[in-house]
């Protein structure tokens, strides 16, 4: 390991995707020896300076700085990462990109797609590699439904369907705004379910079937109004709660997509399904290991939905971890994607999603969020 | 069951659904005993007739007839059931009415609302017992949600989703039109799966939750063009293969719909699922006596979906049958109807669904497809 | 259905297993058309003359008769249908036979080996057909399981498991004997669960792996005292309430069952499975119409345990019953082989398992009620 | 984390168990920063020096040593990690014991009773902490289960089965003997699925349910001969390949337990269940973030068996990792017990199991192999 080519990471923002990240670079060199680079935990960066620097100590960060202009300015930090709250990934992302360095940014890009543009501009202008962490394509599940698709099994495409349903914002009790709480804070956040969760399976979606043409959507806010714990006042919750829409992808097959807060006895139920002229896919995140699958050419008699337990050895990533029947879980996507992000720089590759690819998913939850205001059918405007 | 009152079935139409409303006759006497009334098969009606003698020498009707008209004239006969194509469901049902039959019709009513208005006319004016079998209300599990929602268990519903997938047409090669094929044409059906399927949906849906008050739909035609049985020619294909739509309910809550015949690895997955502040529930034809339900009043260690086997006798119809454990299947959902039928009458209560309320279930479709066709919302107009 | 020749059937005792059996005789027509022979409902015979009668008119048999020789001896009887506790089955077996009428009798076919050998005797020297109510066999999904063994699909077999699990018996104030109880009472019953669900699970196991050679078993009666409902007393509980055995069969596998009335949580679960070189095979009661399946010969990546619905037309007996993904449930499995006896009387072949097996299925039971006793390993004498 | 005071960790062999321990140590500081220790990777020690060094390269470990004594040896050393095959467990352990280290090693604890007394006493003389890594009772839903049953929610037992099924050996090709095959070695493990798979059944049950009282056993070695990797010749296998055992609790309840490695199938399946007076509990590995629960108590007509996503954070160990509904895997056990270890240092706490409580799980597992020999019942001796 002592060879190794040090790749000195800064973090912006240590809430619950600060701790994802630091955990993937801190588990790539025992699983991924044969990456030429080793992160290094060099700075993490939040408002909180006690807070800041018990998570350093915790997690093992060289040094910390309370003002992110300062990580993005310094010379030894070689990638930045970007876990804040979602208004805060542009500028961010725009400086360090300014400033040369590599960026890993949490999902959504951005609040839009105008939000959006500058950092793409931005990232291929400094010509830095730069990816978005939609983690779940990387889950070795996920990964092997692409690679099935990819090599023909299910031909032609009809339907695609997702949902990513959770239950934990159904009390009226529950404030908005704040730490832990921004996710409910529309200024933050840039929207509700539709960032927050929809991006997720749009970004999945196009990856698996291509663009998204058209879409028709309903959204809803069942919760009015909730405490801000900015201000301490009643005010009007500016996110959508829930979101359905249905659309047209470029290869003529159809989507359906939802997502709510308010799915009572789904935690963090992220499901997809695709249906094509051969076999069909099926997938949930509750029960990540496994990948559904029915083939059509299987004998008649003995035709079924195949349960396959993903932990083989010849499947996804899997052989790096341990011995076939022993599942990895949800923390194990973002491994994988710091450790394909090295291998892309190794290779001079981009690492997908890249911010182009990340602003595409924009485009669908802008479409998405317009034409449930408008109450009509938006062009996307994807190009996938 | 000597002092049994004769209720005297004309069975129009031989097909599948005509099996299986004979069926649901034939056992009611060994399961409800305590029914007045008895069912006699005396006449079923088609208009081939060897095929139709064949039919009625093995489910023992006591006599044909090849002409519609004819059954309704006959004095010996109590009750209409309608099992034809939906083309003809007007025309038989209100002449029924007419004459003073009792109906039961297959679903849906009709082709369209306007089809359909008649036909409600009719049955009131007549004053005449009418049902439509939207049979799986009747499935013991289906039956069971209906009584958790009625005891309040969910409390206020924010969603209410469903679907019902199908792989049967998928090969080009399939004709449409002609004898079990008729679905495939449009003339005959009305609609493809929307009619055919998605109103089931519906109707479960607003027995549940309520009225649906507005929608927005999308549907697909995947195949263009089949092969006719009745002209030999390759014709435009009419129908929908494939109709999404999402909804408010007048109770706020937001519906989900799908429905297709080109979803590979499902037979007949009928799917729905409410999600309450305080429960949820779910439920899928394929192993339809189980019922899914969450408590989120359970204990939080311990709290998860539970997988109910609904066999027990204190639970919907399960008296009538076996013993704890031992499931009844999808035929048993017909029985029920038409044992439900029987005791209307003799309580002088309608049957549920009436031609009244399988009209509004019709309203919903015509909106969906109105929808789909013209790229925008509509109101549905029903009054549930 | 008139140029049919009549079967003219003598059921004694109308119970559970009176209702069983009587619907599959009722049902027959309808569903087997092409049966040279009709059921009959001539007579069924119990003591009780009022209750007799109600079930008489209910389920439409022409006469009663309150004592079983008065059946046996009547002319207008072809064969002879015993439901009675088990006590009973000799006696009345031998009788029908002598008379030379056909015998369809429940399991098991006696309390013990000794029992059983002058049934099979009598069966046999009158040469009259006859059959044993092993009723799950023909659940389509097991049947399929023996179609895919016979095929060669799983090869060389290692392991056969299966366990029969009920909880209706946990409370110590369920009294013993009587009515719907004689189950509970060893006299009538001659065991516990090993006559009455580990013997389901021996016929199953015999017909699908051949013969079982020598058993190590255990039981308990974890409520050793219980009201008898004759005597009115306390007295002790002759039965097993729960029988666990190991084995080996014929082909070299080992064999592992266990069966009780104590395991909170399943109603009625029989379940198998059974491991072969290259397949296994996965069953149970609750979800009857699955089959799961595992081939190993599956390519490497996309290998997993598929769940058959075993719904199709192409699969065992459905072609009878509706559509694809339409569901039978536990009766039919009783109409199936009703209707496998009805046409081995027409081809002149025994209805598998006749008496002569079933008395093979005798010999594990007593071995393993031998086992437990002596603490020992005993040979089962099988000759499968 | 400065403040910390270091645990030095010398670990011996570093195979597929290495891995998980070493992981363990790694991740302790991420996620139970209130540790008052932190393991300092010391030393890591194997005989192969080239492979030995790059896996301390990889992992971190700060030197290396070929020879087992010499890890002992060195005054840098606190714990001794024992990962070898199980025919060096006694020799080390003892030899660690001696020299005063803290102990944790690998299950089985030895192969026999006879190896494993010494060990016990060379602890427990020379009073240093130790556990053996029985690392399934520190998966959160197990964890969740031995609550469940303390806290009396399932009242008075009846029943105890388990299983844990593999396939991983049925091709008559594979070799025994070396580098990762040692499993296969009977002088090496001692036992074949007994020691290796059943003896983690066994630890469990004692943990959930109390002691085991007597026991009857079956084993089966299905191929006979190898090819051993060590002399290159065909020799006589010596392991067993399944093992099935049938016992009695100390609490009068039943137990039944199967392991195989011919379960075609089934990669790692680690199965149990017990079923109490009033609720029963179901887990298996494959899908091991998920705890099956049936209360009798709940209201009859919604009973069902719930499946508990263990993913919150008052469940055991959850509040240590991610938010509700996303998974943690396998590897998270071995961190958990490394977590009560470092705990049961800083209290002065046994961190069970112990070694004296591993023999315990010992004394059944030959109990079980002495039983399948001379086909008899055992008593096993053990003191729960």
């Amino acid at each position: 390991m002592a060879d190794k080519k040090e790749l000195r990471i800064g973090l912006i923002g240590y809430g619950f995707m600060g701790r994802t990240h630091t955990n993937a670079y801190k588990r790539l060199g025992d699983f991924f020896p044969e990456l030429k680079h080793k992160p290094v935990l060099k700075v993490v960066c939040a408002r909180n300076k006690e807070r800041l620097q018990a998570f350093a100590d915790q997690w093992g960060y060289e040094s910390i700085e309370t003002d992110w202009r300062a990580v993005v300015a310094r010379d030894d930090v070689d990638a930045i990462d970007i876990c804040t709250p979602n208004n805060m990934h542009a500028e961010i992302a725009i400086a360090a990109a300014e400033a040369g360095k590599m960026i890993l940014c949490e999902k959504p890009l951005a609040r839009t797609v105008a939000e959006a543009q500058p950092m793409v501009d931005a990232v291929e202008k400094a010509g830095v590699p730069n990816t978005v962490y939609y983690n779940y394509r990387r889950v070795p599940a996920v990964t092997l439904a692409k690679q099935l698709i990819d090599d023909g099994k299910l031909g032609k495409i009809f339907h695609y369907r997702a949902n990513f349903l959770q239950d934990w914002t159904i009390s009226p009790e529950l404030p908005q705004g704040g730490e832990g709480l921004w996710r409910l804070d529309n200024d933050a956040a840039g929207s509700g379910v539709t960032g927050d969760l929809l991006a997720h399976c749009i970004d999945t979606a196009m990856w698996l079937n291509g663009g998204i043409k058209d879409v028709s959507a309903m959204t809803e806010t069942f919760i009015k109004e909730r405490v801000h714990t900015g201000t301490g006042e009643v005010q009007k919750v500016g996110i959508d709660d829930a979101c359905i829409f249905h659309c047209h992808f470029d290869n003529g097959s159809l989507g359906l997509f939802e997502s709510t807060r308010y799915a009572r006895g789904h935690k963090a139920l992220y499901t997809f399904e695709i249906n094509g002229e051969h076999a069909s896919i099926k997938w949930n995140l509750h029960d990540l290991s496994r990948l559904e699958y029915f083939d059509h050419r299987d004998e008649s008699i003995e035709r079924g939905w195949r349960s396959i337990h993903v932990t083989d050895g010849d499947q996804p990533y899997m052989d790096k971890w341990w011995v076939p029947g022993l599942s990895i879980g949800y923390e194990h996507s973002f491994v994988h994607q710091v450790a394909d992000f090295f291998k892309s720089i190794e290779d001079g590759t981009p690492c997908s999603p890249t911010f182009k690819e990340a602003q595409e998913t924009q485009k669908v939850c802008e479409a998405v969020l317009n034409s449930a205001k408008s109450k009509s059918w938006q062009e996307t405007g994807v190009d996938w």
